[in-house]
């Protein structure tokens, strides 16, 4: 009886860590595999003077899969859409600012279910060329949530033509 | 017999007209239509400071084909390859240098046969937003390929990865 008792204590508890996620066990939002080769929606500068400096200084490209380009057309951003935020070092010479190492890149994953906590929409960041290193914490995901969320469908970016 | 001899010699002057193709005859560069769906390639910003900031002073994004991405990933570039440098107006403010209105766009296309006289390549430049005002004289054209022609299969950039 008392092996029948802890059997459905430890049945219920399994079912508990299924049943209520919280929002630290949203899934993983996966690296971006080929971004590089979607469509490039636009560009910029953060130099030393602006205070984006700290966390994004340096070129800013934004990606797009083939489905978020749905999104940048229609004003709705479909499920399986992805945009990546390709932050990379300057350097400039003669009044040349080229290309440097990469800093970062920031992901967002659109998926109402998966990612319900932060308004369906998952959020990452992967550290300089790493597919595996994540430094965002639950925190800062909902940092990211709650400043995306003012913006029509929580995306800050238009595709500039 | 008059006639004959006529005929024949419009006939000869027709046949001329395809056979002795010069330089200022090479078939026009098309606009490449659905560009910015191509593949980013690299960007880069020139500011007042430089000496090129007169004719592509701003950003400037490179853009390639699918055929033109073999090159990139080969070191040949196929017939067909097609390679775009967008150039855009830049503003700065507080720091935070943004993309303005288009300047211009230059164009490389590959083909030997077409574009013999310029090594290959043919090349054009388009203003600001235009797919048809075309800016450059066969003289610039030649310019372009002494330039080109002292890189690798006639390209300047890699793709950065």
């Amino acid at each position: 009886m008392r092996n029948t008792v802890c059997s459905g204590l430890a049945a219920l508890l399994l079912l508990g860590s299924f049943t209520f996620v919280s929002p630290t066990q949203d899934p993983e939002v996966p690296y971006p595999e080929g971004y590089r080769m979607w469509t490039h929606i636009k560009t910029g500068l953060i130099g030393p003077a602006n205070p984006g400096f700290r966390f994004n200084g340096g070129y800013h490209h934004i990606y797009a899969n083939a489905t978020a380009m749905q999104g940048y057309n229609t004003g709705y951003f479909p499920k399986g859409s992805v945009l990546v935020f390709d932050v990379l070092d300057a350097k400039e010479q003669n009044g040349n600012t080229t290309e440097a190492g990469r800093n970062h890149v920031d992901v967002m994953v659109r998926d109402s279910v998966k990612y319900a906590s932060t308004g369906g929409w998952g959020y990452e960041e992967f550290k300089g060329d790493s597919h595996t290193e994540r430094l965002l914490t639950t925190a800062v995901k909902g940092q990211c949530f709650n400043c995306h969320a003012q913006q029509s469908d929580h995306v800050f970016s238009e595709f500039r033509k």
